[in-house]
């Protein structure tokens, strides 16, 4: 790590690392493809139980190996890089040069350096193949659908026993989820629009995953920066704090000074896809005023994001200048940022969006770099009064319509969903927007089932999103136990994580998944022979697990009883 | 107080006293019974909203009075005892001595005192009406069902404006929930065997509460004796503290020394209905080993308990000795206490289960009492690989057999269920409980939605807890962030009690419960108005609210934006 920017001793220079305890980093290279190295987190049991070590998804990262040592400025390693030099439809070029705006106009003594890491971009050429959605819909198998395929499967050759009786057991309300996940299967999907697996070109370091109904449920987790940075490591460790925990993917929500920058070492840094909201920064450039927002200045923001590699970006085109009058009698007016953004700026020049009317030109850009969509419900309800209404479900369709022109532009698309939704209404929100935006992923903000426990709204939404979950949702927003109220900090981010990986893994179960019950199996087999250490080991959260489990009965002896 | 017992500067000598931030306890006297006083609590809104106060459901007793002085000694308010001595079915009695054995055989220096407010217990005649199941059949209307329908109604005289919409916008999946709740309501539902009002005879000091699927969805805690008792205040304040966080009901299941005897002190302080499962007491008489148990042994508990005023009994009378090899081939064998006590003493005698044998003697001392039943699931599953299997619903279908002897014995009934079930299966275990147990009041533990995540289960729980409250669980028992780890403390015991209030309300918004709303769109309200105070003051937990906002955001004037 070479970083001598503002050091203070009370700040981490580095990120978290090493195994979570019992378990060991392992990299799969399918048969099929011996070159790619796929990871997983294997837990090991007490070998008097004469149980194989149990396989577990990992999104992690390489930060989870026994021995990585870090170096920030020089990033994980560009894994992508070789499958993507073999890919014809890209361009390299010199890049937009960084403007101090896109920093914040920070004066140049609190100025974030670049990232040493940075390449020269790459740019897909018109009519050449550049996003997995084209790949899959020419017919081509992408290195990425292979290794998000031997992810789904755990790195299995080949179906686990009794994978059809569990699908069958299951009850997924018309998904098809396959026995055992082939790449084909992965191309087929995202051909068909149900799946995403967010790669921008100029994202090298990325591990690849797919988002879609008919795989196992995602959870992204939020970072932001602080309002004072005090080191780049204590940025990018709010990454590696969500990704160590099971977060799939990262939105960087970050506002304010040295953005542009910040962005460059969490790019660099990051295994899993990372998304943001262009508007936040384009807000910024025009000094927080929406009013002032212009096409011209999204564009440029659009442009130099996707230069970075950041992979999926929130685009509220589908606030429209009709929609915000239905708004007018809510509880809880327009909560979503992006939202009320592009509301306040229809409402002030009594204009459609310029998001929508330019929405073809943002397709080209977000094509050219693979960025996909999470197309942004502006609209979503803020309250239990508002779930459901006019508003929320007319933006639905809005959005349903824009993922028709995004796809024939050849990009990726998911669709974001709600909010607060009480759960007997929570179904029709799934059922909708399958219908509307003809089965795109949805990726939902819980939904939080009641208004009435701030302080616990990881639980109020974990509820929800659990449900959705299992109705069909693919990635599910955490909610941590600050919202509404402040800002999470570590404790906060960890506990929504856990909290939605239990979500995801419930709805897992729940849709007959062929293999999300073995690990609830081997936690229950160990509970049943008191094998206290695997007990905690095998659970999301080892070291809560033992220091609970200590609280009461310290005795090393009680563990394994 | 005057406690002199084992003092002990380190243990509190009183219990939690005082009204939650911003509430104040008020009393309502319904027009038609203006002299019954039934509690709520008013949460009073910052005066500049121009909203009134917001009154809740209120389970705290008097201990959340402004200043209240608890002496443990005396007990509550015995309130109860002038609707009792009106009633003519009742005979006062001596009662049965209290055995050394009572009290684990402790030894006098370490014997916890009787507590000096017990009286001479009273017994229901033969013939006579004494249970509310019996009243309710007579077509008479006790002063605990007017009261019980007054809590439902949050004091109200007539129905919220909007209840028939409000009813229709819900999915209550075949519940009768009404517009307005009368005390005739009550009785019907009682006599239909579709709620309950657990509320022993000897229990005076009790605030009656109604348990049903038409009523609103229920919490309880379960509280435990310390293995050393340091003070009976420790002890009492186990419970004050879990009903000022929501606890509705409270179960009690101390074992060891001592547990007669703090069972006095707990009667005589409870406000809510307190349930025991007297085959642990009645295990610990015979010095822990299940074989030696006896009918009369068990039998003698039940009277001691009854006696005391306990409001509520497990009774495993459905694990038949036929059922438990059905139970061999389970991932995690019988995880209930109860169930596994019973199952090993069938297995050694191979015998039929004395507690079904028994089970028409059973009715006649809980009738005796007005002791409702609680009908344990000792099959439970303690896995999601063991959810919905033959030997739990073989249980199921004894415990709807049990139902009926029970009711045409005078009895109220619920029924317990489980346990660990993934969230596909829940809806049918609500299901075949209404169809095997004619409605009766289904009283479920979580259950929780996936075993892997030790540490977090108050949320695996919470999740099928919600989910089960919607399709028509009357009542939730809580699970803490302990579970499977440790003994739960102060801490564990109010997120478990929050984590539920949670999952009941979520599932009363979701059956359309007319008034359930009226408080999600009070904090929606002062959220979108940016009253912090009324936000925090509004949820269920408002130290921790006031805490997280000022943990970022410290000053007092972010409060009042």
């Amino acid at each position: 790590m070479n970083i001598q920017h503002k050091r203070s001793s009370l700040v981490p220079e580095t990120v978290t690392c090493g195994p979570l305890p019992g378990s060991r980093k392992v990299y799969h290279h399918p048969q099929s493809h011996p070159e790619l190295s796929v990871p997983f987190r294997e837990i090991a049991l007490d070998p008097a139980s004469g149980e194989p070590p149990v396989r577990v998804y990992d999104a992690s990262g390489p930060y989870s190996e026994e021995n990585f040592k870090p170096d920030l400025a020089k990033g994980l390693p560009r894994t992508r890089a070789v499958w993507l030099e073999k890919r014809a439809g890209h361009e390299s070029y010199a890049g937009r040069a960084v403007k101090p705006e896109d920093n914040g106009s920070v004066s140049a003594d609190r100025l974030v350096p670049p990232c040493p890491a940075n390449a020269a971009p790459l740019r897909g050429r018109t009519g050449a193949l550049v996003t997995q959605y084209e790949f899959a819909k020419a017919g081509i198998i992408t290195e990425e659908m292979i290794y998000a395929a031997a992810r789904e499967n755990l790195g299995r050759e080949q179906a686990v026993e009794g994978a059809a009786a569990r699908l069958k057991d299951g009850e997924s309300f018309g998904a098809s989820i396959p026995e055992f996940v082939t790449p084909e299967f992965v191309r087929d999907e995202i051909a068909r629009g149900r799946a995403i697996i967010p790669a921008n070109i100029n994202h090298p370091e990325l591990e690849p995953m797919v988002i879609g109904r008919n795989f196992l449920v995602k959870v992204n987790a939020n970072i932001g920066n602080s309002a004072v940075t005090s080191s780049v490591a204590e940025e990018v460790e709010k990454l590696v704090w969500a990704i160590r925990w099971g977060a799939d993917t990262v939105m960087d929500l970050s506002t304010g000074r040295n953005i542009h920058n910040i962005r460059d070492w969490i790019m660099r840094n990051a295994p899993v896809p990372i998304g943001t909201v262009p508007i936040y920064q384009a807000l910024e450039k025009v000094d927080g005023d929406p009013i002032k927002l212009t096409w011209e200045i999204f564009r440029d923001t659009l442009i130099e994001q996707a230069e970075q590699g950041v992979d999926y970006f929130t685009i509220h085109a589908g606030v429209r200048l009709a929609h915000v009058p239905l708004t007018a009698k809510r509880t809880t007016g327009i909560v979503s940022r992006g939202g009320s953004i592009m509301a306040r700026w229809c409402l002030a020049h009594h204009k459609e969006s310029f998001l929508y009317e330019h929405f073809d030109e943002i397709c080209d850009i977000m094509r050219a770099y693979d960025v996909s969509f999470s197309l942004g419900d502006g609209l979503r309800p803020g309250s239990i009064a508002d779930a459901n209404d006019a508003a929320q479900f007319a933006e639905l369709e809005t959005l349903g319509e824009l993922t028709k022109i995004a796809w024939a532009k050849g990009c990726q698309v998911m669709i974001e969903g709600p909010g607060h939704v009480p759960i007997h209404k929570i179904k029709i929100n799934m059922e909708k927007q399958l219908k509307e935006c003809d089965e795109a992923p949805f990726y939902t903000l819980g939904p939080l089932t009641t208004d009435i426990a701030p302080g616990y709204d990881h639980i109020t939404s974990g509820i929800g999103a659990a449900m959705i979950g299992w109705f069909g949702c693919a990635m599910l927003c955490y909610v941590t136990p600050k919202e509404h109220l402040g800002l999470p900090d570590r404790d906060d981010v960890k506990v929504g994580v856990i909290t939605y990986r239990i979500a995801a893994h419930a709805g897992d179960l729940a849709k007959g998944h062929p293999a999300a019950q073995i690990r609830d199996d081997a936690v229950s087999r160990a509970r049943f022979d008191f094998r206290w250490q695997d007990q905690f080991n095998l659970g999301l959260d080892p070291e809560t697990a033992a220091h609970f489990h200590d609280e009461t009965l310290p005795k090393d002896a009680h563990k394994v009883a």
